[in-house]
């Protein structure tokens, strides 16, 4: 698929492509995961319940990952970074649990979402008490300059989603306009998780500003290829329906591509679907036909693996290393879901 | 009533009992409210329209005077307290909010809820935007104790409507179990806004403890007389419906005491009512009937005066001033808002 794979790799599958993290950052992310399952405990049964369902559901820990490898690879001995991990992928978790409820889906992660178990009224408040303990966790790790960047991320977060709301059903979502949604509803986490890895280890500006173009640029690298793959891929791949953009009306790069690239018959056909949420049967199939006609899936890839170049490049002022080769890698393992 | 008003206060009615606070503070207040505006801003329109549609909806802003009249009783005289203040009201009208779509409330403070207007959706994101300034703001104020105070309450805050949540429709719930709740979900705002007053001002644990406790017994008394009012008052004096309570079957103190005190057929009413959700026309009149019959309101009202009580003797460590004039009245303001 033209992708430059490094020698010997070009047959190792995109699933693989995130194991030398893993395997680095093993001993640490036990720990994260002790720290999850202990904050996310209450006397409150509910919580646990609710909170539980969506932690062991088998998310990656992508970002965890990258806050304990960006410590990891800046110097820090200490444990700070542990408790920064587990903040942040609580930051995940709990945008998840409001995403569900925003988006109305029925699966994440491949089990019914929490709110067809709990209701929408759990989903909402546990999502609450996970951010309220990711603060609680970051306050105690007591670093200013973290705390910064974690909590401007949050508001960035929040911001994405209500613009990616403003943007629904309306045809006229440019490029540029997507690209601010995916930079802050998915991206600015990215970032902000490998951001606060120097920072915890007390490195400077250049190190802080070259952690975050890496996590801002494979953030939005891997939104991208999880956008194609909202048109592509199998269910049990994804942990959630294909074409549920499609039925959401959420405007993708997908679409905004095939949209300008079509004819006036089928801008009339994306805006009765979309804009208007008139879906009949047939639809997403006649949808994705369009798609390919106008190359928007591989266009997508190629926006991603773009951004992938960009995200590699930000680690090049380091020296060579094993935690530096991982997050090298873990690149082509966000781009090659995608095959 | 039986309350004990100060000599020359037993005519002043209940809602002016909040004057002297408000008066104290009304620079500070200024600010506060500038503040609100601005961080409530986002290039992002629809933030600023929900946001604002709340904030602007004249609610007392009774927790961030807390804040401020605390941090100046205490000697402060830098410019904190004032971001302190916004980021408590900014967690407060987060919570108001995220609670509209969990109780699926049509009115808040006499106008329609937000969610009525833009959806469930932009009530859950704008929540947590404001959330996210309001952790931004306590960020910048650079306090890791008051971090530490007000990231605790957002957990325990959504915990207590974690606990309500479960407690709904169950009439075995306790007084107890009652008083968890509220004491999570509404005294535990109060209590950290008031305790990082003496915080910012550098002030000792005895202090701290004071204004916890004046904060914490306040807010108890403040959410039984909510709870009392949902029985009695009128919708334009509540900004909400008489009887949301019960039709949402929440267990609150009033029925909790009246199904303990009533007949087995009073009690199979509450079961059908609250715990089946079976409401027919007339329902209303008649749990109001029986609350009467079982003095179940007055009752209530009563054990708010009684945590009234506690609040002002939290109090009785400081000397004589204004502000503490204007703190224990702000008591009877709490209270006296149910005749």
């Amino acid at each position: 698929m033209g992708l430059v794979a490094p020698l010997g790799e070009s047959k190792k599958k995109g699933s693989a492509r995130i194991e030398p993290l893993v395997a680095l950052v093993l001993a640490d992310m036990e720990r994260v995961n002790a720290l999850i399952l202990s904050k996310a405990g209450s006397d409150v049964a509910m919580i646990p319940e609710v909170a539980n369902h969506l932690i062991s559901s088998g998310g990656k820990r992508l970002r965890p990952m990258l806050t304990l490898a960006a410590a990891r690879m800046s110097g820090h001995h200490d444990d700070g970074h542990v408790k920064l991990a587990a903040s942040v992928e609580f930051m995940h978790t709990a945008t998840l649990l409001h995403d569900d409820v925003v988006d109305e889906s029925e699966l994440r992660r491949g089990k019914l979402a929490a709110r067809m178990l709990w209701g929408n009224q759990a989903s909402v408040l546990v999502g609450d008490f996970l951010l309220g303990q990711a603060f609680r966790m970051m306050v105690e790790v007591g670093s200013f300059d973290a705390l910064d960047v974690l909590s401007a991320a949050a508001t960035i977060i929040a911001e994405g989603e209500v613009m990616q709301l403003s943007a629904a059903k309306n045809m006229a979502t440019t490029e540029d306009d997507y690209l601010a949604v995916i930079g802050a509803k998915t991206a600015a986490l990215f970032a902000a998780a490998a951001e606060v890895g120097p920072i915890i280890a007390g490195r400077g500006r250049a190190e802080r500003t070259a952690f975050r173009a890496y996590g801002d640029n494979l953030g939005l690298a891997f939104q991208l290829i999880d956008d194609a793959l909202d048109y592509g891929g199998s269910s049990a791949d994804l942990g959630k329906q294909v074409g549920d953009d499609f039925r959401e009306g959420k405007i993708t790069l997908p679409v905004i591509l095939a949209y300008r690239r079509g004819s006036e018959l089928e801008r009339a056909f994306w805006q009765r679907a979309l804009e208007k949420g008139e879906i009949v049967d047939g639809d997403l199939d006649r949808a994705i036909g369009y798609l390919r006609t106008h190359n928007a899936i591989e266009d997508t890839i190629e926006r991603a693996r773009q951004f992938g170049d960009l995200s590699r490049d930000a680690l090049g002022i380091f020296p060579d290393s094993a935690y530096k080769a991982a997050l090298l890698e873990v690149v082509d393992f966000c781009i090659e879901r995608a095959y």
